[in-house]
């Protein structure tokens, strides 16, 4: 499986900002999947210049809200996410990440963001960390 | 595989509910996944109601934004969803559901909501309606 960097014409970029409605902040969700294993990853933001580069890198760069600037998904932490194929809702307010991810997608060092369910009627943590988050983020 | 209906307490919810934050205008997103074969169908709203009622019958209650009411996946559709499993992310504002999908996610007629992508270098439609939208809602 390929990375998708740089395979994506500026008109193509065009059609795929024509269909895209961004909310009044500018930003859409964009989930995160592992094309792979099919596990969903994470959910975070994007906004035009996110998506952009993500195309034309094929790493992922989503919008930090708490931040207000672009994320390098990976930059600080090592754990990047590499684009295999965007993919755009009905109603062009959502996005799909088809990605390969190194290592975790979680700060809290777990593969998934989505490690807390209500399962066998208890709320609970159904993942634990693969790796220490002092190792992501230094001590 | 069960479905999830009627076996999460309400001290259950209490903690689950303690642990998710809301946006200001009292939503959060919530992914669709198909539990068996891990398709990410749809990407919607909910709020406090619409949770605590999906947890309750088991069947997934969406809010609407644009009619700025609860919506019961599937009452006008047939297109049911019922619920295997919530997580929530490790910040609290994003919800995963694993589903049993009946038929179809998507108004489209398609299986899932996400059928348009950059592939290949163009954006471009890689799903077909499995059902008429005519069959679903009327002519």
């Amino acid at each position: 499986m390929t990375d998708a960097a740089l395979v994506h014409s500026a008109p193509e970029r065009d059609a795929l900002f024509a269909a895209l409605r961004f909310d009044a902040a500018g930003l859409v969700p964009a989930i995160a999947q592992a094309a792979e294993s099919g596990e969903v990853l994470m959910l975070a933001w994007m906004n035009r210049a996110a998506i952009e580069e993500t195309l034309i890198t094929g790493r992922v760069c989503y919008f930090s809200r708490s931040r207000n600037q672009l994320w390098r998904k990976g930059e600080t932490s090592g754990q990047v996410q590499h684009l295999i194929e965007l993919r755009l809702d009905c109603d062009g307010d959502a996005v799909l990440l088809l990605v390969r991810q190194e290592g975790v997608a979680c700060h809290t060092g777990r593969r998934s963001c989505f490690y807390r369910a209500m399962r066998d009627g208890v709320f609970q943590e159904i993942a634990a960390p693969l790796i220490a988050p002092e190792t992501l983020y230094g001590a």
